[in-house]
C-alpha cells in the first residue's frame, strides 16, 4: 500500500504527531550528550493534583510536576515503559498503521533477558497487565500534549449522528441527514473531521440508543433543527470530542437527556466536566457549557418554592407514577452521595434534585415518558424542558 | 404529525401487521360468539419443541402446540397479558407509533381493581417484571409469524456497514462506500431496508469495532472488495438480519471474525445458527451459510492431520505465542463444554477446536494478531483463511 492511498488528513497528522513525539524525546540525547541523568518531567496525573477551575467550569491538571528519571532504582522500569511506548507509537505513525491500546499493549509486551552484577541470568516482562500500558499512554498524552486520537490510535467507538450537518471525514462529504432510518456512526478520530456546515439551533444527545432511534423514526431533528446524537450509555472520547466541537465552533446549545438517576447524572457530568481521573483530557473533551435537560426528580414529582408552593407541576399523574417509577438500589444511593460532594453539583437546583433523589429512593427511566406516546415526549416534554426546565 | 410525514415504507408495513394481528385476534370474536372458550393456539415455544434441522442447518420450533384458554384458572392471567399486549401493539400501529419493548411493557402496566366472588376489593398487576411482558412479545411473535421489528417495535442497534452497498431507507439513499472514517449504522427494522446494488464478493463480520475501524482505516473492503460489518459484540437482532439477507439475496459469502475464546464461538453460533431459547427467530435471522474465519486454535498452535504432521504452520513464533496468549477462565472452560454438545460444533474441525482449547486452556484476541500489523493481519491472515482456511 502506497501513501497515495492514505488519505492526505491522516497524513498530515501523523506528521505532526512524529514530529511531535520526536521533539520531546530527543532532549534525551541531548541530556545524555550532556552527561546528565535522562529525565522526563511532565505534570503529575494525581487526584491531588486535579484542580476544578470553577470559572472556565473544568478539571484541570495542576502546577505539580513529575520528574521520572533514568537513573533511578525505583523509576527505572517506568522510564523504560515510557520510552518503550513512546517508540511504539512513532513507529505506528511512520509506518501508516492504526493501533489500538489493545495492540500498542501487545506490541510492548515481551520479556527482556539480562544478567545481573553477579552474573545472574534475570528476566523481566516489559509489562504484564494493559492497565500498566494504558498508564504510560496516558503519560505520553501528558508528556506530549498529544491526546491518542491525534497520534491516530483508534479504539472503538459508539457514537452517532443525525441532523442537517455535512461533514468532510476520508475525503468523502457526509449529509447526516440523508442517513434514512439509519445513522452516521461517528469515527473515532473526531479532530479530523472537517465540519462543512450546520443548520441546526441545538445538539440534543440522548444517553439510550433506543430512544434516540425513536426520536430519529420521528422526525425530531427535522421538525425542531436539532442534531441528534447518542453515546449509547457512557459516553466515549470520541463522542464527547465531537459534541464539544459542536459547541465550542459553533455556538450550539448542548442539551443532555438521560434518565432520572445517579448514573445518568453521572453520564451528564461526564459529557460536562470530564473524568476526574483523566483531567488533561478535559481540556478538550468536555463541554462545560452543556446542560442537563432531564429526566429530573422535579419531572417526576413537580417543582416547589421555598415555601412550599408548587412552581412546575409533575409530566407524571399519580398512577403513571405508581407505574413507572423504580426503586434505587444501594449503588444509586451510593453514588448520589458522591455526585453530592462534586464542585459542579453544588447548584441550588442540582442539590434539590439529588437530596429528593435521597428522600425518595426511586429512579425513572426515559421510556417512561416515551411510553405515555412518542408525541408526548417529543412535542412536550423536550420541546417544554429546553424552553425552560434545563438545568446547569 | 401527519400520515404523510412518515415513511410509506414504514406506513405500508403498518397496515401489514395491524391487519395480522387483527385477523388473527377477530378468531377469538368468533369462538365467543359460539358460545366456545376464546382460545389461542400457538407452536409451544419450549426448549423439547426446539428441533435443530440438520439439513436446513438451523433451529425451528417442533409441531407441538399449545393452547391458551380464557376460562382457566391457570391460564387466564397469561391471557388477558396476551390481550393487553396485542391490543397495545395494534394501537402503535395504527398510532404510527415506534415503540421499544421496554416501552410496552411502561404501556400495560398497570393494576386491574376488582372484587372477587365474597365482595372483597382486590389487585392485580397486568404484569410486575418486564421479563413477564417480554415473554408475551414472544408469543405474539409466534402467533403473528410476524418478528418485532414486523410490528415496528424499534430497539437499539450496534451493527455498522462499509463498503460498495447502495440502500434505500426511509426515502434516502445510502451509499455505504461514502462514510469516510465513519460508517453506516444500520436501522432496527431491516426487511424495511431496499438493497439497492452490491458491488462486493463477500461479507466480513468483525466481532469487535475497534478492529472494524482498523480494517476500516485501512481501506480493507475496497482492496479486497469486501462489505465490512461489526456486530460490536454480541449480535442484536438486525444486524443478524440484514446479514442474513446479503447472503440469501446476494448469494454474498459471510465470514465471521472472532477472538479465539468460547465467547467468539458463541457469537459465530448466533450468527449461524440462531439463540436456542428464541428458535423461532432463526428462520429469518440466521444465516446458516456462515463461515468461521478465526481466530482458530489452530491459526495459534498450527494444524496437525491424524498423523500429527503439521499440515498447516501456526500464525505466531513461540515468543509470540508467549508474549500473546491468555489464560482461559473457569467460565471459558464451562461454555466450551457446553459448546462441545451443539449439534452443529460435531464436525470433525470442530471438535478437534474445542478439544485443543479444552487441551490447552489457553485463548487469543484478534487484537494479538492486529498488533503484529494491519498488513499482517489484512493482508495476509484474513485473505489466506478466506482462501482455504476457514471452518464450517
Amino acid at each position: 500500500m502506497t501513501e497515495a492511498q492514505f488519505y492526505s488528513v491522516d497524513y498530515k497528522q501523523r506528521l505532526m504527531a512524529a514530529e511531535k513525539i520526536h521533539e520531546i524525546f530527543s532532549k534525551l540525547i541531548e541530556q545524555i550528550k550532556e552527561g546528565k541523568n535522562p529525565t522526563l518531567v511532565f505534570p503529575k496525573r494525581t487526584l491531588s493534583n486535579t484542580i476544578y477551575d470553577a470559572k472556565r467550569k473544568l478539571l484541570l491538571l495542576g502546577s505539580e510536576l513529575q520528574r521520572r528519571r533514568f537513573l533511578d532504582v525505583n523509576e527505572a522500569k517506568k522510564f523504560m515503559q515510557t520510552l518503550l511506548m513512546a517508540k511504539i507509537i512513532y513507529e505506528s505513525l511512520i509506518n501508516n498503521e492504526y493501533p489500538t491500546i489493545r495492540d500498542l499493549y501487545y506490541r510492548g509486551k515481551h520479556s527482556i533477558i539480562y544478567r545481573d552484577l553477579s552474573g545472574r541470568r534475570r528476566e523481566e516482562n516489559t509489562w504484564d497487565e494493559q492497565k500498566e500500558s494504558d498508564a504510560v499512554i496516558r503519560d505520553i498524552e501528558v508528556l506530549t500534549g498529544l491526546l491518542r486520537e491525534d497520534m491516530l490510535i483508534l479504539s472503538k467507538e459508539k457514537g452517532k449522528l443525525v441532523g442537517k450537518i455535512r461533514l468532510r471525514s476520508g475525503g468523502d462529504i457526509i449529509d447526516a441527514s440523508k442517513m434514512g432510518h439509519g445513522a452516521y456512526a461517528l469515527e473515532p478520530t473526531p479532530d479530523l473531521i472537517e465540519i462543512l456546515d450546520v443548520d441546526a439551533d441545538f445538539v440534543l444527545v440522548v444517553e439510550k440508543d433506543a430512544v434516540f432511534q425513536q426520536l430519529h423514526r420521528y422526525r425530531f431533528w427535522e421538525k425542531y433543527r436539532a442534531l441528534l446524537i447518542t453515546s449509547a450509555g457512557q459516553p466515549d472520547r470520541a463522542t464527547r470530542r465531537f459534541v464539544r466541537r459542536l459547541n465550542e465552533e459553533f455556538r450550539l446549545p448542548v442539551y443532555i437527556l438521560t434518565d432520572a438517576d445517579p448514573y445518568g447524572w453521572y453520564i451528564y457530568s461526564v459529557f460536562k466536566i470530564g473524568s476526574i481521573t483523566l483531567s488533561y483530557e478535559s481540556e478538550k473533551l468536555a463541554t462545560p457549557k452543556a446542560r442537563f435537560l432531564g429526566v429530573s426528580m422535579s419531572d417526576i414529582f413537580g417543582e416547589y418554592d421555598d415555601s412550599g408552593k408548587l412552581v412546575r407541576p409533575p409530566y407524571l399523574g399519580v398512577k403513571e407514577r405508581k407505574n413507572y417509577i423504580i426503586k434505587a438500589t444501594p449503588q444509586d444511593i451510593k453514588r448520589a452521595k458522591e455526585l453530592l460532594n462534586y464542585k459542579w453539583f453544588q447548584t441550588k437546583k442540582w442539590k434539590k434534585e439529588i437530596l429528593t433523589f435521597l428522600h425518595k429512593k426511586v429512579k425513572l427511566e426515559i421510556e417512561a415518558l416515551a411510553s405515555k406516546s412518542i408525541r408526548f415526549l417529543a412535542d412536550k416534554y423536550i420541546v417544554e424542558k429546553i424552553q425552560s426546565g434545563w438545568i446547569d
